[in-house]
C-alpha cells in the first residue's frame, strides 16, 4: 500500500484566508488554518466618503500565506504518518475580480513608498463598487460594438469586473494608472509569488478570472482586443499588450514552489502549485461539480455553478453571468449564475425588521417549519440586492405580497425563503431551457448545512432532491484538489473530483403535495418576476392576490 | 341673557356607552361618563368554533343607558347653573348595522326564556361577517335585478349589512327567525325605549340605517320590494311588511322621554328624543359636516362622510359605499366612503411584524418624521383588510415594494402611513370627480389628534390642508346636537352646526415640495392600485421599481 500524500488548499476570503492540508486519496481533511487580515475593517479598507470603495493591503495576503500554511502543517503532524514533505501539490483561491495595480517586477505599488498611503494603490476587492459608470459604459460601448462579448457575460459588464476598476482607476488617479506597469488578478498573484515569478508578462493567468472578469475568450483571440479599449480611453489599449495573451484553467501549474517560500513555509523546493482561481468555481470542483451536477453555494448570496460539454449548446444563455471555456473544469464551459441576496434577506428581515438577534432566525425557521405551503398567503420577490440571473439588473427591489392583519413574522420569514427558492428555480430553469443538463443539485454554505427547512423547500420549490457537500471548506478542498492534480496524482481532474469529493447522507427529497402547491405558487411568482423585471411585459395582475387567498384556503 | 340649556348624547360603541352632556349654545361639554358592556369579551360575543361572529347582549344597552347618564348627570352638577330639568333633548348614534330581532311588543327575542343561551337571539353586531355568503347571493340578485338598489351602496352589498345578517338567521336558526316579529336596528331601538314605544310598527326608523344598511330609497317606494327579497326567499318578503315602510333624519323627534326612564333617569318626562343613527354619521356632524367639508374619522379604520345638495350630481358615485339622502344632515345626501384598515395597518406592523408594544408606534414615528417624502424608495399599498372605497373588495390584500438590504422598520413604518394617505385620496378624486365639492378636510378619532406625522403627510400627499376637530367626542357630540334640535333650539340643523362645532386652531398645511414628491408616488400606488385592484387593467410595471429609485435618490 502506498504512502498516503497531501495537498494544500489556500482560500483568500474577504476577511481571512484559510489554509488546509488534505489527504490525496481521499480529500479528507487533515488540518485547517485560518489567518485574519489586520488591515482595515477585517481586512476590508473603506473610505468614508464614498462607501462603494473596498480595497485590501496585499501585505495581508503575504502574512496570511506564511502564518495559515505554517499553523495547519503544525496542526498536521497530529495525523499519524504525515510529513511536510509528503505535500505534493498547492493550490490557491481567492475573491474576485480583486486586481492590483503593480510594477515592472510584479511588485504591488502598495508597497511603494510613494503610494504608501493611497488606497487606488492597493488590491480593488470584488466588491469593490466605485466604478459603477465606467461599468456603464462598458456596457453600452460592447453593446454597439463588442456585442459577443457581453453575450459570454450575461449581457452586462459590471462595475466588481477587472476593466471598470482599471478604467475608474485612471479617472480618478490617473498617478496609479501611470505607475501600475500592469494589473495582477490576486489569484494569479498568489501562485505567481508562491512560484518566485511575479513579472507580469511571465505570470500563468487563470481562464476562471479572464473569461468571467476580463471579457477573455479564446475564440476573439484573448482579451478585448485593443480597438475596442481604445473607445474607452487610449491608455487602456495601450495597457493592452502588458496584460496577458493566454489564461489556463486551474489543472496546469502556474509552476514549482520557489526556495524562498518553500524555506518559509518549510515545503519542498518545486512543489507544483496550480493556477489559481476564484472561490466559487473551485468551491463548486470541491463539492464535486461535474456535468449534470449543479452546484449551489448558498450563504448571504448564493453562487450557482455547472458545466456543460462543448458541443456548443449551452455557449450563450440569456441573463446568466459567464460562460467561460475550462474555467471550473479543464475542457468543459464552466457556467456560473447567482441570486444577488439570500442570507442577506433572511439577515435583513431579522435584524432590520425584526429587531432581533441571530437566535430569532431560529425561532422564526421553527415556527415557519409548522406551516403549510401556501398556508399564508404571501408571495414575495427575492431582489432586496438587486437580480443578478436572469435580469441582470442591480436596479431591482423587494416585494411583498398578500398581508393581512394577521400576517405573522414567521410567515413573512417562510415567504422569503420560498422567493429565494423560486429564484433558484428561474435560474435552474433558464439552464435547462438552453441545453444545460442538471440532473443532481449539490448545496454547499453555511445556510445549507444548517437549515433543514430552507433546503426541504428548495427541494419541493425545484422538484429536484437536494445534497450537500461531505466537506464544509468546498473551496479550500477545491484548491487543495487542484494542487493534488497539477501534482499528477491523477490522470484527470474528473478522476480527482470522483476520488476526493462527495456528498453527506442526508437528502432532502421533493414532497409530491408541497411541489404542486409550490408549482402554483411558482406561476405566480414568475408572473411578477416578469412584470416588474421584464420591461415590455403586460398583464392583469388583478387576479394575483385573490389566487393567493384560493391557495390559502385549499392549504 | 337666557340661561344655558343642555342635549345629551348616547354613543353606543363597540365595547362600551358614552353619554355627554353639552351646552347647547355652544356645544361645550360639560359632563362625560362611559359605561363598559358586561358581556363576552369587553361587550362582544364570539363563538369559538366561528371567528365570523360578534353579538351583543341587549342587556348591556339598558344597563349602560342608565349608569351612564346618571353619572354624567352626577358629574355636570359641577357646572354652575346646571340643572337635570335643564336639559332640552336627547340624542343617539350607535354602531350598525347592528339589528336586533325583537318580537310584537319590540322586547328583544335575547330577554325570552327560550332564547335565553341562542347567539342568534342576541343583536347582531356591526362587524359580524357570518353572512357572507347570503351578501354575495343579494349582490347577484340585485345586480340582476335591481341595479339601482346597488348603485347608492357602492355596488356591493355587505355581510354586515341588515338583510344579509336576517336571512343567515333565517338560514341556520329557523326558529329565531320564526319567533322574531321585526327586526330593529340598534339606532332605532335605544330611541324607542326612551320614548317608551317599542312596538315595531310604531317606531321611528332613522334613514341612515335604512339607506345605508337595508337598500332603503324613498325613490323606489322605501325598502326593496317584496318581489325582490321573494327571490331571496318567501320568508324575507313575508317579513317585509312587519319591517317599516318609511324612514327619518335625526332632527325628527322619535317622541318624548317616557315617565319610566325619565323617573330612572331624573330627566324631564316628555323631553324631546332625536331619531337615532350611525355613530360615524353623527361624528360627522359633531366634526361639522356640512357641504364641501368632508370629514374623516381616523382611527383603526376610516370612515369618511361629507354631505351634498340633492341637485343629483352625487347620486351615484362608482365604489362609494353609501349615498343616503337625510342620513347625515336633512336635505343633503349623506355619502359614506372608508378605508378598511388604516391604525390597525399601524398595530398589525408594530405588534406582529416588530413584536412591539404599543410604545414602539412612539418611537417609529419620531424616526419615520425624520425622513424626508421619497427618501425609502418604498410604496405600499393599503390593502390588508381589503379595499372598502372605491373597489369594494374584501378579497384584496397588502403589499410592499421597494425594500432593499438596508430598509429600516421606520421606512416601512412610514411607507405604510403613507399607502393610506394615498388610498384617502383615490376617495377623494372619486367624490371629486363625480361632482362632490371638498374644500375643507376636518379630520377626528384617536390617530388624527395623536399623530402629526400622520396628518402632515395626509396634507401633503392630498394637498388640502387638514383641520382637526375640536371635540374628541364628536359622536356624542353629533348624537347632542340632534337632541338640541330635535328640541327645537336651533332653527335649523344646519345653524345648530355652526354653533356647536369647531375646529382646533392647529391647521396641517400642505408643503410645496413634499406635495411634488408625493405626486410623483401617487402615480405610482395608482398604477398598482389599479393593476392588483381593478380587473382588465394591463400595465406595463417594470419601470415601477426604477421610478421610486430615481425618487429615491432625488430625496
Amino acid at each position: 500500500m502506498p504512502t498516503e500524500q497531501y495537498a494544500i488548499g489556500l482560500d483568500y476570503g474577504t476577511n481571512s484566508v484559510r489554509a488546509v492540508i488534505v489527504a490525496v486519496s481521499s480529500g479528507r481533511e487533515i488540518a485547517t488554518a485560518v489567518y485574519d487580515y489586520r488591515h482595515g475593517d477585517h481586512g476590508v479598507i473603506t473610505d468614508p466618503a464614498n462607501p462603494h470603495v473596498a480595497r485590501q493591503h496585499p501585505a495581508d495576503y503575504l502574512d496570511g500565506l506564511r502564518a495559515s500554511v505554517t499553523a495547519a502543517l503544525s496542526q498536521a503532524h497530529a495525523e499519524p504518518g504525515f510529513a511536510p514533505e509528503k505535500v505534493v501539490g498547492i493550490g490557491v483561491d481567492t475573491t474576485g475580480s480583486t486586481p492590483l495595480p503593480v510594477d515592472r517586477d510584479g511588485t504591488p505599488l502598495a508597497f511603494h513608498e510613494a503610494f504608501r498611503d493611497n488606497p487606488n494603490a492597493l488590491a480593488w476587492l470584488w466588491k469593490d463598487h466605485s466604478a459603477m459608470a465606467e461599468a456603464e459604459q462598458i456596457t453600452a460601448l460592447a453593446a454597439a460594438h463588442r456585442p459577443h462579448y457581453l453575450a459570454r457575460s450575461g449581457g452586462t459588464y459590471s462595475s466588481e469586473w477587472f476593466f471598470s476598476k482599471i478604467w475608474h482607476c485612471l479617472n480618478v488617479d490617473p498617478q496609479v494608472f501611470a505607475a501600475a506597469h500592469s494589473w495582477v488578478e490576486l489569484c494569479d498573484y498568489v501562485p505567481a509569488l508562491l512560484v518566485g515569478e511575479t513579472r507580469p508578462e511571465r505570470i500563468k493567468r487563470s481562464v476562471c478570472a479572464a473569461g468571467h472578469k476580463a471579457m477573455y475568450c479564446a475564440e476573439w483571440g484573448g482579451l478585448p482586443d485593443a480597438e475596442f479599449l481604445g473607445l474607452l480611453d487610449p491608455r487602456l489599449a495601450a495597457l493592452r499588450p502588458r496584460l496577458y495573451e493566454h489564461a489556463d484553467s486551474s489543472n496546469v501549474r502556474a509552476g514549482g514552489l520557489c526556495p524562498a517560500w518553500a524555506q518559509a513555509l518549510g515545503l519542498r523546493e518545486g512543489t507544483p502549485v496550480a493556477v489559481g482561481a476564484f472561490d466559487a468555481h473551485h468551491g463548486a470542483v470541491g463539492a464535486g461539480v461535474r456535468t449534470g451536477t449543479l452546484v449551489k453555494i448558498i450563504g448571504t448570496s448564493t453562487c450557482d455553478i455547472t458545466v456543460a460539454p462543448k458541443d456548443g449548446t449551452a455557449a450563450e444563455i440569456p441573463g446568466v453571468c459567464g460562460i467561460v471555456d475550462g474555467s471550473v473544469l479543464p475542457g468543459y464551459y464552466g457556467i456560473e449564475a447567482g441570486q444577488s441576496a439570500v442570507g442577506d434577506i433572511f439577515n435583513w428581515f431579522v435584524s432590520e425588521v425584526c429587531a432581533g438577534d441571530a437566535s430569532l432566525h431560529d425561532e422564526l425557521t421553527q415556527q415557519a417549519a409548522a406551516l403549510r405551503p401556501g398556508q399564508s398567503g404571501l408571495l414575495a420577490l427575492d431582489w432586496n440586492n438587486g437580480n443578478r440571473t436572469i435580469l441582470v439588473d442591480a436596479r431591482l427591489t423587494g416585494l411583498l405580497l398578500g398581508q393581512t392583519l394577521h400576517t405573522t413574522r414567521a410567515e413573512i420569514y417562510r415567504a422569503l425563503i420560498e422567493a429565494t427558492a423560486f429564484g433558484a428555480l428561474t435560474i435552474l430553469n433558464r439552464m435547462k431551457e438552453y441545453g444545460v443538463p442538471v440532473e443532481r443539485i449539490v448545496a454547499c454554505g453555511g445556510i445549507a448545512e444548517k437549515n433543514p427547512l430552507l433546503m426541504q423547500i428548495y427541494a419541493d420549490v425545484t422538484g429536484q432532491p437536494m445534497e450537500i457537500s461531505r466537506s464544509a471548506q468546498t473551496c479550500a478542498l477545491g484548491a487543495a484538489l487542484f494542487g493534488a492534480v497539477a501534482a499528477g496524482a491523477y490522470p484527470s481532474t474528473e478522476a480527482a473530483v470522483a476520488a476526493m469529493t462527495g456528498v453527506k447522507e442526508r437528502v432532502y427529497r421533493p414532497n409530491p403535495e408541497a411541489q404542486a402547491v409550490y408549482a402554483e405558487l411558482y406561476a405566480l411568482y414568475k408572473r411578477l418576476h416578469d412584470s416588474f423585471g421584464v420591461a415590455g411585459t403586460t398583464d392583469c395582475l388583478a387576479d394575483v392576490m385573490k389566487k393567493l387567498l384560493e391557495i390559502k384556503r385549499a392549504a
